[in-house]
């Protein structure tokens, strides 16, 4: 059962090339990790206040364009669960058409460094992820 | 002798059309504003803390495309100086092509109210008005 | 009866000052004015291989901020009607809160140049300015 | 003897956490390839309309954020050569402070499938990977 977000593409997300210019599956992808956040539990507004959280890597593989006109779901799902760090797999689709993954690892920190999810935070992740 | 801003046209500002999308002049002309503020010895980190401004009003005008390729140049003066208010232009152009003209007011503001600009801050305000 | 869009405010579209930042309003009125265009029987996609509209003056009055958070919805609705032009208002408002009216004049354009618009596009445009 | 690309960090790539927003790291790192691509002899506007080249994968790791009053530098070097595509890293530091690696993948397509670099453009590329 994953979270979704979905959006129709904006004109201005479209390059002159005619396609989403790459840049805003990562857009994408944060608007859908809210979701995702709020769904474990974790409103985001609520979490930067006690655990911090930055996106430490990102990783994207296209396998299909996304154009003006489409109107782009992204599910939202953990895939790996660390001691200061989670992974979440975002999938962004056209209906079926899978156009890309996105994997962003999330680290807890203080002032700047990572530390280890704090204990309610990490029971709520703990949740997700074995869903 | 005006401020200017420039940086060359990024792909990414470029839509479907093969031209500059249009939000992008806003962007641009905050730029340019920030070097102008700075030039009247206001530079904005230390301003916001004193006198809050924020754009009440924008225009634009626009007479030729800026296309990737292109450098663009953005002077800034200002235009009218109010009790509350100033009024920037900045001439968006490419080489002496002129893109674009935008007007941008800023007013003094606490908690979301306009008021009259501190003692010191009109005097550079009066200052780069004349000048 | 006016046309609208309506999106939640991206986490992107907000700046250290914690309000959307200015330039992200025409990005908005554009995609309302894709909606627009589209009631009125002129969608974008046709309408530019046969007016190739171009935005020739943007201008934005600010009332109130929108946050993260807020849902923004945008009504538009033509304004003015001209022989080469059509200027169309977007309100952009939060519930019943109006942030900001923005106003666009689209130019009928062949090689960059204004022309009056085709007959059947002035035909329409007349029918959703009397409406 | 690295490629490089630079830019003032721009006040509208901050969001509301006060650093500069993960997506736009891809911005830089696509402008840095632009000049990199050129440096290799085969500037992009000619490069697309033979090898219609697409960013089938990207991978960034953060190490330290940007923030607005930093001038970020982008270099750009080939990490590895394949058949159908080639690896860039894109450097981005603050000075001598390392921000952000990004490793984008370029693969030639013809109908969005993968092809062979053409002998000439692989030629080019050879000659910047060796380097």
């Amino acid at each position: 059962m994953p979270v979704s977000w979905s959006s129709p593409v904006r004109f201005v997300e479209c390059d002159q090339q005619g396609v989403v210019f790459n840049a805003h599956y990562l857009v994408w992808a944060d608007e859908a990790s809210m979701v995702w956040w709020s769904s474990a539990g974790l409103p985001w507004d609520d979490l930067v206040s006690r655990a911090d959280p930055v996106v430490k890597a990102s990783a994207l593989e296209w396998s299909s364009p996304a154009r003006w006109g489409d109107t782009v779901t992204v599910d939202a799902g953990a895939e790996r669960l660390g001691r200061t760090s989670v992974t979440v797999r975002f999938t962004v689709r056209v209906g079926e058409r899978v156009c890309c993954v996105v994997r962003n690892t999330y680290v807890a920190t203080v002032g700047g460094a990572a530390v280890p999810w704090p204990d309610d935070v990490r029971a709520r992740l703990e949740a997700v992820s074995a869903g």
